[in-house]
Order: structure tokens, then C-alpha cells, then sequence
């Protein structure tokens, strides 16, 4: 049973992030491993910022191909937060501003969703 | 300290499923308050299915507002899974074929992004 079937998504070991940041990376050079391990090492740096609860590090899955789900972004990062100031610090903190400067030119787009617990 | 901070993405405490299905919803009728509870009440069925292991209903966080964020979706599901099996038992559950059927006037535009961890 999923968890929290039983009340509702509250009741997930994860409510005390309700704040969910998800990042998808599009590489200038896809076919790059250098460039995908050098932007993984990148974004690992970010696991120093001390308000992300939960921080992994994704690729696209191997599920069945539909059309709707788009597969193409290279990386994903997926962070959870304790509330939207949690997420400011994370943003303007020297450490985010460093990757930016650092791996930015790596990637050609980058998507972001964040999504707060209903 | 993020969880895992020490070691690596896989000490995080939900390692064990590894697989991140992320759904966003476009409504068809974005301002009906009803068309919105109505898809929330179709998404919380699928909490019925057993393969998922967290399952968390979600809505555009107010972050500050950035030109790589995407908030102009409804509604976000975020599910996680043991393996691939365990999606593909979720996506061919007849309480989630019921629920395409059932709630799929709603939307207008459905976006996945299936991740697993690295």
C-alpha cells in the first residue's frame, strides 16, 4: 500500500518538506560522458547547502516510451524543502551562485518545477 | 545538513525507491475551483494502488518567479517506485485506467518526467 493511502499525502515520511524542487539539465553536449560526470559534480557541490531535506540526483528512466512524458534532459535534480524561505536560501546562497558560474556552460536549457504539498 | 550530504544521493531514506514519476496537470478550465478538486479527488484514487511508495499531490510553490520555472501547471503527482515492474504495474492498474477515463476531460496537457536515481 502507498504510503498515507490510508489519510492522506500528508502522512508521507516526507511531509516536513512539503516543498518540492525538481530540475531538469539539458547538455549542450549529450553525447558528452565527460560533460554528464563533470555537471554530476557539480551539482553535488549543492549537497553542502545545508536546507535541502532530501537531494537526488536523476536520469531519465527506462519506462515505457509515451508521449507524454519527455525523456530527453540529461540530469535531474530533485530537493525538498521545509518552506519557500528554506528555498530562497538554497537559491542565493554562495554555493548555488558558484555552480551557476562554474557549470552553466554545460547545459543549453534547464526546466524547473517546484510544487508545494496540496 | 541535506540528508546524505556525507555520502552519496543513495543514503537518502527513500534509496529503496529509486524510480521518481513526476505528472503535471494543465486543466482545461484552469480558474474552476470545482474542475480542480474533481482532478485531486481522481488523483487521490490511484493512492489504491499498491506499487507506489510515496505519493505526494502538489500545486505551484510560490517561489520567487525565474524564467526557468514552469508554474503555469494545475496539479503535480509525484510518486516513487522500487524498480521499473512497479511503474509499469501502477500505469496498467485498472484503478489508474479507470482514473484516464474517468478524469482525463479535465486536462488539457499531461507533462512526466520519469527519473531514476544515479
Amino acid at each position: 500500500m502507498a504510503l498515507g493511502a490510508t489519510t492522506s499525502s500528508f502522512a508521507s515520511p516526507v511531509a516536513k518538506a512539503p516543498l518540492m524542487h525538481h530540475v531538469f539539465f539539458w547538455l549542450k553536449n549529450p553525447s558528452s560522458r565527460e560533460d554528464f560526470e563533470k555537471l554530476i559534480e557539480g551539482i553535488k557541490t549543492l549537497q553542502k547547502i545545508e536546507t535541502p531535506q532530501e537531494f537526488r540526483i536523476g536520469q531519465p528512466a527506462k519506462t515505457p516510451k509515451r508521449g507524454v512524458i519527455d525523456d530527453t534532459y540529461a540530469i535531474s535534480l530533485f530537493t525538498t524543502f521545509s518552506d519557500i524561505d528554506g528555498h530562497n536560501v538554497y537559491q542565493e546562497h554562495p554555493i548555488h551562485k558558484k555552480f551557476i558560474e562554474g557549470y552553466s556552460s554545460l547545459w543549453t536549457k534547464v526546466q524547473v518545477y517546484d510544487s508545494m504539498d496540496i
